[in-house]
């Protein structure tokens, strides 16, 4: 061979699958990193640009820009169709081929709709950018509607809104529907009411935020109650349609429905032609290689990873980082000869959620906060984790901005004109 | 009546139709606004998110945002088919029917491509926030495929980036392609050189920014060829299809082309019934009233005003304001009775262009001026025409951003996956 350097492709540039790369800086490999898009997303903020409080580019960044300074990446967008894992290559849709000797797979999770993939029409999902501005342009355009609506009954049915799923991403839609809702229409829309606002969650488990401890999701629950927000616990939804969502007996008429419930992992367990659980993740060995095949990693929400304790590592940010960075150290002891094995420890830092304006829960184990407190440490730990110096600045800035004034910068309806055709409230003759 | 207030109905939020509602706050009418969108936009700073400098929420704010204090005034998005001059109605598109006692006709223009619509699809303008971030999408992905391609023809072609008029956004867009495609292929793409970047800039007039003075057209001149951009004078386009553009005995293969070179304004004259000239405006009278309809006003790119002078007033933002002003003005006297004809008077400020980074020119009449002063005043005189405080702030942080570190914030690609399938290069394993 006339280069003699070990191989690394990386297939996405996530969390995980970026940790990875930067972990492997200086070490004396060749690595491509390969992503459908160009950019790196900060998932944690994204529901932040879906209520108009944060612009894409405050949360995302162009995967070469992050790496720029390193020599031994290079950076592709490309998509992914397959692994030849004999000849140990990616295949790419463009029929190419990127030969590896060691396969790093972080390819991340998309929504599932559990079997009911005709639900995803009605009920978007919270997974890129794109989708983001397009439950923006949802939300907005149904105040926009509202505004315009004669009928009492249809006019409900745009002013309620609908998430599914009471997780972290659930409970901060709910909460940030329930503020930008309100404070948009105050003052700016002259026939509707803030108390006309309706924002109910569904949760199929008995208490929202599962994952947390109960004295927490008790505390939200409260909270998200106290401010306004219905949510109703227990509920297995069995219908979505354009009009609205059912579940027990119950029917809730609304024109925006959100599904925080439930993602399955990207197609990598049929890539390497084995078995994936029932979210289609496929488990690892303790190093986070693929049992049988000790030069293929799978890491991130795409991984499933059993700990000491029994509990899985939970699909969330700083588990897949921690499992870039070994899988990085791994790769480096391959590359200089060394194969003895490295068994992965994730260290679990915490669950943050925030409820609302001033208002968080995070659960350290051993230490619990709630309220304000914690509301300010979640902000200060997600600007102490963002990427980059300008979008800590630029974030810092529009979150005090937003504080102080409850002006929010990113209400743009794009891609979209004027909403569905119903009569123009109040200025038809007739009414005058 | 009930209602004896003077209706007012205002359709576009732009620069014309924005100022026209502000300057009636406190007049005893009651406003309507409509626009397509929910937003106003700067256009001016349009050509900055195409390049990827800023975000598209810094330059476009919800139009019912920037009313809101304003109590006479009614804010709905929905689009606008026709007007019934003798019932006095605005028809709707969804057959409903906005009746007006004056009306301010105020929809702007959009691109035009003197009847060869079939080049919309290959050489795109840029009119609004989509067309924006559709050209950001399409010169970034040309980037991201040129690091694939293996062909020197075919990559030759993705690094050649034609823009196909050079007034004032001609150039600006000319100097910030070649800014961004220079600043992003340094240190971020292997395989690519900034000097194998090439930016035509085609002008089918004797000379670039034909409204200036011909010496600030000269400099402007000297200064794009000295950067590296080619100007290409006196050519009229003959041909434009995927793979490039023709114009005299020349063809340049490229698979970018930003058409700067011709608007025609929206369809009003067709609304009223009457014949607009050769680029569909309105021919107004003194007070801005279409002839033989005194109760309908036409302002800004979709008017023909005709300056004492003999001169036309430009199709640019301080003219629709004035415009709108004027408007607001004569409603107010009619609104209280008082019919004396009052006429329009254009005060000309000036004109400005940037040529790039620390290069600009602006044309204030007795006073022009060139070169890096130019550039700062541009820079000061856009952030104080800003229509918001945070803007304002935000803006000049991310024009600083930029001066300082050469990083641009806004390198995203949405909707848009990997780049037209070629094969990966260098990473195919024939290659090694």
């Amino acid at each position: 061979m006339t280069d003699p350097r070990h191989r690394v492709v990386i297939v996405g540039g996530g969390f995980g699958g970026l940790a990875a790369a930067k972990a492997l800086a200086g070490a004396d490999v060749d690595i491509l990193l390969i992503d459908r898009r160009n950019h790196h997303l900060f998932q944690p903020l994204l529901y932040q640009v879906a209520t108009a409080t944060l612009s894409p580019s405050e949360i995302a960044w162009p995967i070469r820009h992050l790496l720029r300074r390193q020599k031994n990446v290079r950076v592709v967008m490309a998509t992914v169709v397959g692994v030849d894992t004999s000849a140990r290559q990616v295949l790419l849709e463009d029929g190419s081929r990127a030969p590896y000797d060691s396969l790093v797979l972080a390819t991340g999770a998309q929504h599932a709709y559990f079997g009911n993939d005709q639900w995803e029409d009605f009920a978007p999902g919270l997974k890129t950018i794109e989708d983001a501005t397009a439950i923006r342009r949802k939300l907005l355009l149904a105040l926009e509607a509202a505004e315009r609506e004669t009928d009492p009954a249809r006019r409900r049915a745009l002013l309620t809104f609908a998430i599914i799923g009471a997780g972290p991403t659930g409970v901060e839609m709910a909460g940030a529907i329930f503020e930008l809702g309100r404070a948009s229409i105050r003052g700016q829309f002259n026939t509707l009411s803030p108390d006309d606002l309706r924002v109910v969650l569904i949760e199929g488990g008995d208490r929202v935020l599962l994952n947390f401890d109960p004295e927490l999701s008790d505390y939200t629950l409260q909270a998200l109650r106290k401010a306004g927000i219905e949510v109703e616990l227990g509920q297995m939804v069995s219908e979505i349609d354009a009009d609205g969502v059912s579940f027990g007996e119950k029917r809730i008429d609304t024109k925006t429905i959100i599904w925080a419930a439930g993602v399955a992992a990207s197609p990598v367990a049929a890539w390497l032609g084995i078995e994936g659980d029932k979210a289609g993740r496929v488990a690892v060995g303790p190093d986070l290689s693929v049992p049988g095949m000790a030069d293929i990693f799978v890491i991130g929400d795409v991984a499933s990873i059993t700990r000491d304790n029994g509990k899985p590592v939970p699909g969330v940010a700083p588990a897949a980082k921690q499992a870039g960075e070994h899988v990085a150290a791994v790769i480096r002891r391959r590359a200089s000869g060394d194969a003895t094995p490295l068994t992965f420890r994730y260290r679990h830092a915490g669950d943050l959620a925030t409820i609302g304006r001033s208002s968080a829960v995070i659960d350290f184990g051993r230490i619990k906060l709630k309220g304000w407190l914690a509301w300010w440490i979640w902000g200060f730990a997600h600007i102490y984790f963002l990427v980059e110096t300008r979008t800590r600045i630029f974030i810092t800035l529009s979150w005090l901005w937003i504080y102080l004034t409850g002006q929010r910068s990113a209400r743009l309806i794009t891609h979209g004109m004027a909403p569905e055709k119903k009569p123009l409230r109040e200025v038809d003759e007739a009414e005058r």
